[in-house]
């Protein structure tokens, strides 16, 4: 008899881990069943905003695979199906079928691959829940929230926090006509970069016209006759809002896994080793944004939910079921996105988040170009860098600039996976030519600069 | 007495190995010479061909410091004096002013620094030193060009070479409303890449109207009475030309070294240690595109004139005559062009350079978008990379696209610094958002390819 897998979540980790899986072994082999709860599988939630904004066709085009296209595959693919139970001990799941009154049936497993991914942070407010309140996590998600967008008459929106979710949804609000108001708890927005770098991003949200209220707490969502969100309220003030978007970040969706006694971190994602198989359980994987990942820079695991992780995760994991064998690493906290034509990129760690682990260090910022300052168009690009205290070891990179910035934060990713220090990196030899680079690139200016820090800080 | 430093070549190396040495040290405790033959110094030769095809104001923006901006910081620069012997036993060179009646002039040093440059290869045909044939090595060369296009009346150019700086002039000359053809001895255009690559920038040069002839052998300039050329000769034909552009490569310029017995490479290239100091010399160090630099992966030293590598090199010897300690550690061999919008990139060794130093290994290509896919005007991307056999380091990535592609290379370039195998690189954290990146960066798409094909060849 074939094995049984059965896989629950149908986005990018665990439908990668299914499709791998099955690429390796046949379903004479191994059987697969895999369950979501929506109506989408394999999408990339990361397109929403620019879906909600205009630019892309959805839902289809953020569609990688469809759920007939698994099936093709041999997948047993059960849709609007939500998994209520897991029963590790008899090896089995309780699965209730949403649009079948509620149908519940047990489907036995050998092997078990949670891809439960996250939900949007609520916190729990009054109006918080009102109609018109949006999290955009899902692709179900975008469809509500653009069916509100589509169907109101008013043309004001307020979103609540500005991490690169927010800070996306707030662009894409202004691109369809809204008066967007964004409340942040923080000193500055972008609460993924340091406060002085968050502080240039701030200045293009106001280019677009965007209202950014910082260290705003949020005490209420404000609701009218129908139910129906009409305002944000602050300790300070009221924000009209025809609709509300929460951009305050998620949190790993593992009720199921918790009830079943699985184990988790302080964020409450799964723990799992480095072939993503659930700490001490000898039968169960878990990737995506349901788990914590090892953060190589800081020496720990955390949240941090990413569609690029949890493609990984999803290639390691049904390597693994598949009888082969793979592992993942960790990460070091990159990320890029995009305001406007701001580019902004970070790896590595914070001022904040180094200090935290007990790491002292020395940080500078330089000003540069993204290619020579006399080629056409020549337009500035900031870099913060972090370095060790002694050591030198680079510990974070922080960029901010126009066109071309953003993905040279991938120089810094690589070199932090390799435990470089800043000294090592003046010498490399990067990509130099004028329509692409200042002659020194502006990460290796950086690096001479922290090289200087590091040294001129002693012992 | 101060100590005496005295520099050859005003270009990136030696100025900055001066300008480095003066922020050290100052004028009490080092006296400062430096000979430039031209009339300009620290410029950007790179920045030629856009000040010929009219994208750059030239030549002042080429311009990093002027004669003037050096002479400022106590630096005693001799414009328009070539160096005409080193006489390394007595500690003196013997210079010639080239404006003033040819006076010679002998000035003692206690160290010196070498930084003599490139001139371009002209293979010893009928006719190669015409009036209207040109490198462009220097800004001079590039002034001396400028006039040519602009004194003479035809609007036909022959470009003998299709190196980059070959292409970069042809699109150049384009710019300029010249009908432009290539000549090259290879099989494909861009021999910076392996022919499979560099068929794709065959494809976008005859987009841009450029004519490029392959395996042709060149066999004369052709003059008219005035000794001036008017077509290029091959084996096959004759292609009629106002201006000859010299885009063959260059080779060190080490005749002086050469003279006073410093050792020299196979290249010609003058040979020295990691700190940049000529092989087996006390006190004499060399930099820039007179030197050959360790290329790390093919294990043995070659001549790679950048001006990147050059600046670098200033730095470390600066810093080095003046007492302090700085390493230059070789080269990886990374190189970014553009033609018209395509990006052309490579870092490693091509096949060829791989088989020459023993290595074997296996290739793959793939073509992925620069960004997500369904995010608007996603161009294609190809991505060669070279794995070694059985243990799967990284050799070399070639990559040929549009916006954004070119500066990807350094992803790799940062990895192969840092020896990982391309199943390391698949785990990279690169920067993903979806105007940035697919979810899987197409460099990590090549990786996982490459490691798969890494374990299709077995041991």
């Amino acid at each position: 008899m074939a094995e049984r897998l059965v896989v629950i979540g149908g986005d990018a980790a665990g439908m990668a881990a299914a499709s791998q899986a099955r690429r390796l072994k046949g379903p004479g082999e191994l059987a697969i069943t895999a369950f979501e709860r929506g109506h989408f599988t394999s999408y990339s939630a990361c397109g929403i905003p620019y879906w909600v904004g205009g630019k892309v066709d959805g839902p289809a085009a953020l569609i990688a695979r469809t759920p007939e296209e698994h099936r093709a595959r041999t997948i047993d693919l059960r849709m609007r199906t939500e998994v209520t139970e897991l029963d590790l001990e008899r090896g089995r799941v309780r699965a209730r079928a949403l649009d079948d009154g509620g149908r519940e049936s047990w489907t036995d497993f050998d092997k078990l691959v949670l891809a439960t991914g996250a939900r949007p942070l609520r916190p729990p407010l009054p109006g918080i829940e009102a109609r018109g309140v949006h999290g955009v996590q899902t692709l179900d998600d975008g469809r509500a929230l653009i069916d509100t967008l589509t169907a109101s008459p008013g043309r004001r929106a307020v979103v609540i926090g500005a991490g690169y979710i927010g800070v996306e949804m707030a662009e894409a609000l202004v691109h369809r006509d809204y008066a967007v108001t964004v409340l942040d708890r923080g000193e500055q927005p972008m609460s993924t970069l340091d406060p002085d770098m968050g502080a240039r991003v701030h200045a293009a949200m106001c280019g677009l016209g965007i209202e950014t209220v910082r260290r705003a707490v949020v005490t209420a969502v404000l609701t009218d006759d129908e139910g129906r969100a009409r305002a944000v309220a602050t300790e300070d003030a009221e924000y009209p809002a025809d609709v509300v978007v929460l951009g305050m970040g998620v949190r790993p969706e593992t009720a199921l896994a918790e009830a079943a006694g699985l184990p988790l971190g302080e964020s409450g994602g799964l723990l799992t080793d480095l072939s993503m198989r659930v700490r001490g359980r000898e039968n169960v994987w878990a990737g995506g944004d349901c788990v914590e990942v090892l953060d190589l820079v800081a020496g720990h695991t955390r949240h941090l939910p990413l569609g690029t992780h949890a493609n990984k995760h999803g290639q390691v994991i049904g390597a693994n079921v598949a009888g082969g064998y793979a592992t993942f690493p960790g990460v070091v906290g990159t990320a890029v996105s995009k305001v406007c034509d701001l580019e902004i990129a970070r790896t590595g760690l914070l001022e904040h988040q180094a200090r935290a682990v007990g790491l002292e260090f020395v940080t500078v910022t330089i000003e540069s170009t993204h290619h020579a300052g006399y080629y056409p168009k020549a337009r500035p690009m900031h870099v913060k860098m972090l370095a060790e205290r002694r050591t030198g070891r680079l510990l974070g990179v922080q960029i901010v600039g126009r066109e071309g910035a953003g993905k040279r934060v991938d120089i810094a990713a690589v070199a932090l996976t390799a435990g470089m220090t800043v000294e090592q990196m003046i010498m490399l030899d990067l990509g130099y030519a004028p329509p692409f680079s200042p002659v020194w690139d502006p990460v290796l200016v950086a690096a001479r600069k922290a090289t200087a820090a590091v040294r001129a800080a002693g012992v």
